[in-house]
């Protein structure tokens, strides 16, 4: 197997958690080794230390300088759509000008306008929008990214984004009940045609499954149903709750065991305790929050509560046009009140959990060999240099997958 | 003279103003020809038009394919503070944990600590640091740009700053009255100084000269004081006003006609009603409010009002630390509630016009050949595409100076 020593590390930056998951003090916990290395083999980390301390490597190790950069972990993403069909940039600019999100939504504007674009593409047009949206990812530091479908909302074109994702690089996940398509406005049997016609085969291609709990989308009894024929088809399970208006998503998730409630803008003082005491991950999207100009969510709150929190760009064409966790990581501890430390974490090992992707998030001994190379002379660039070109390369399963 | 051909673009966008600046109506007036070239002969744009109407060129002429790309006048960023040693990483990360930023100005971090690590350079290490930073900017889109001093606060690192700003492609401003440094807290004697001891040298190297006027800083009498002498010694005026506080910038700015009030974070409508009827421009730097966690200034009011709006990064370690004019733009869209229009005149045009820099900021006969090349089907992606790498490749001076 290849190895790649990487060092002269001014910095190596992990959460220092043990476990799976970070929370409370654990939250807090990054583990800086200064002037230090990082040894690949294969595609598993197989030691970090201080230079002085680096071992004899015998046989083939390719080396690479890394003076003047740090490394974190690479970035995970839990939390993006980018299986979609043209843009919506001229409802970007009309939103500048006054128009509100739900008023575009309900104008025929939103989601449905990229439906549109989205059904137009064949798959080959399709897969190479989204591995065009992954190399961005690459170059924003990511190594693990989630992928939603969503923007199809019918069987053919919902197959083929969990395809185009997974052909990318991404962990599908089935978003189907995203939204009513225009062919069918009636929820319910729109839900008949989605469990009965997509979902054997979605449930084949995708990790888990997602839906839309909002005024003007799915109610919390529509959800449940959703969710439940979902789980029993094996599909682990998230929600988009909590955007707009506080109906029901925290307490679902938390009954369905879901891997995490995500959004959560809206949330109030019941929603934060629940979800501080419970094992369902908070997934804030802050950058989706500045894009719409819509309140920040509770993330102070929802820390100092205990609760799992991870961090994800929402990269999407209308509510969220970004594929940057660093900035993510400025907005975390500039809008969120987060320190750099649990803006790390929460994008990092504890977006990996909501993944279920063992070993990613963290550099450590028999971790993936998946790490992000800063140029910077402190990790915590990677959240104080604002929208800077911070990320210098990235390792991902141990080879050199970019270098700016 | 060198001629380049940009061909096949699919958009020129560039302010549609006939007159050196552009306000009211004018401010949302973007030209935009699509499937464009231009033409570029020496330093100066000689033509623009569609592709059909390309005229034979005679003589050799280098061309750039630029299908999928989109043409935008080269960004000037019109307020930055680029000459520092150091860095605030920790100070960021304390204020991400609840510290404010004039608590920490006032517990001898803010500007004083970053006075310290300036001070601590060497000249050449000083212009290499303003050189790199420079390279940041250009790799953002600015062609042109403006640079402070202020972080020596003695004759010798002001001088030191001044001349390491030009020679690394900016034009400066002197910016003595920032701070009263720590050996001479009485600030009418460190004014004596300034104008006394580095005004006479500083005069030959800065195009401007420009003062903080707030509490805990200098006074709108001693601002007017500094002002009168730099206005004296044929310097063209700026003031940092209303950033904390609504200290008296603007009416002092009209006055002496200045050339722009930059922050207004804490304008009232009595100031936005002065500056909308004047020519003193309002420049805006919205990733300092971001970063700081400050109310965004009033822009949608200034606009409405026909004052003479400008963007800017607000470049610096302590309260910016991005050199992303795109993001400024984002931030315009969705936190000033400006059209993208207005955003781009605002970092071209106008910022152009704020900086004496004549025949910046717009592409059209006879302008400067300085052009930004957005990897993006439309020209709004400049604010639309949030944190993305949209910055293709930049020419400036007829030259392609970066590519991505």
């Amino acid at each position: 197997m290849a190895r790649l020593l990487l060092r002269d590390l001014a910095q190596v930056a992990t959460p220092a958690a043990d476990g799976p998951v970070a929370r409370g003090a654990e939250l807090r916990a990054v583990a800086v080794v200064e002037d230090a290395y990082v040894l690949c083999d294969g595609e598993s980390v197989r030691g970090v230390g201080r230079m002085r301390d680096l071992p004899a490597v015998d046989g083939d190790v390719e080396e690479l300088d890394c003076s003047g950069l740090c490394a974190v972990p690479g970035l995970v993403d839990c939390h993006t759509h980018p299986a979609f069909g043209g843009d919506r940039v001229v409802e970007f600019s009309l939103r500048a000008g006054g128009a509100s999100y739900e008023e575009l939504h309900a104008a025929g504007g939103g989601i449905l306008s990229t439906v549109v674009a989205t059904r137009a593409l064949s798959g080959g047009e399709l897969e190479a929008r989204v591995r065009r949206h992954a190399g961005w990812m690459l170059a924003h530091g990511m190594t693990t990214w989630e992928g939603k479908s969503g923007y199809g909302l019918d069987r053919e074109t919902e197959l083929a984004s969990l395809r185009a994702i997974r052909a990318a690089g991404g962990l599908p996940t089935w978003l189907g009940a995203h939204s009513v398509p225009p062919e069918q406005p009636d929820a319910d049997a729109y839900l008949d045609f989605l469990l009965a016609e997509v979902l054997p085969e979605a449930a084949a291609l995708a990790d888990a499954a997602d839906v839309f709990l909002e005024r003007g989308a799915f109610d919390a009894a529509r959800a449940r149903r959703y969710l439940e024929a979902c789980r029993g088809a094996g599909l682990a399970l998230r929600l988009h709750g909590d955007q707009f208006t506080e109906s029901g998503a925290i307490p679902l998730a938390l009954e369905l065991g879901a891997r995490s409630v995500d959004h959560l803008e809206a949330t109030g003082d019941a929603g934060v305790r629940a979800l501080g005491g419970s094992a369902v991950a908070a997934v804030l999207l802050p950058s989706s929050a500045l894009f719409l100009d819509r309140p920040m969510p509770p993330a102070r709150a929802l820390a100092d509560a205990g609760a799992v929190l991870a961090l994800a760009t929402d990269f999407n064409p209308g509510s969220s046009f970004t594929t940057s966790l660093p900035l993510v990581a400025s907005l975390a501890c500039t809008q969120l009140h987060l320190a750099p430390e649990e803006a790390l974490v929460a994008m990092t090992l504890n977006a990996a959990h909501v993944l279920g992707a063992t070993g990613a998030g963290r550099i450590a001994p028999g971790s993936r060999a998946d790490i992000t190379l800063l140029d910077a002379p402190d990790w915590r660039y990677l959240a104080y240099h604002l929208a800077g070109d911070v990320v210098s390369a990235v390792v991902r399963s141990g080879a050199i997958a970019f270098r700016r």
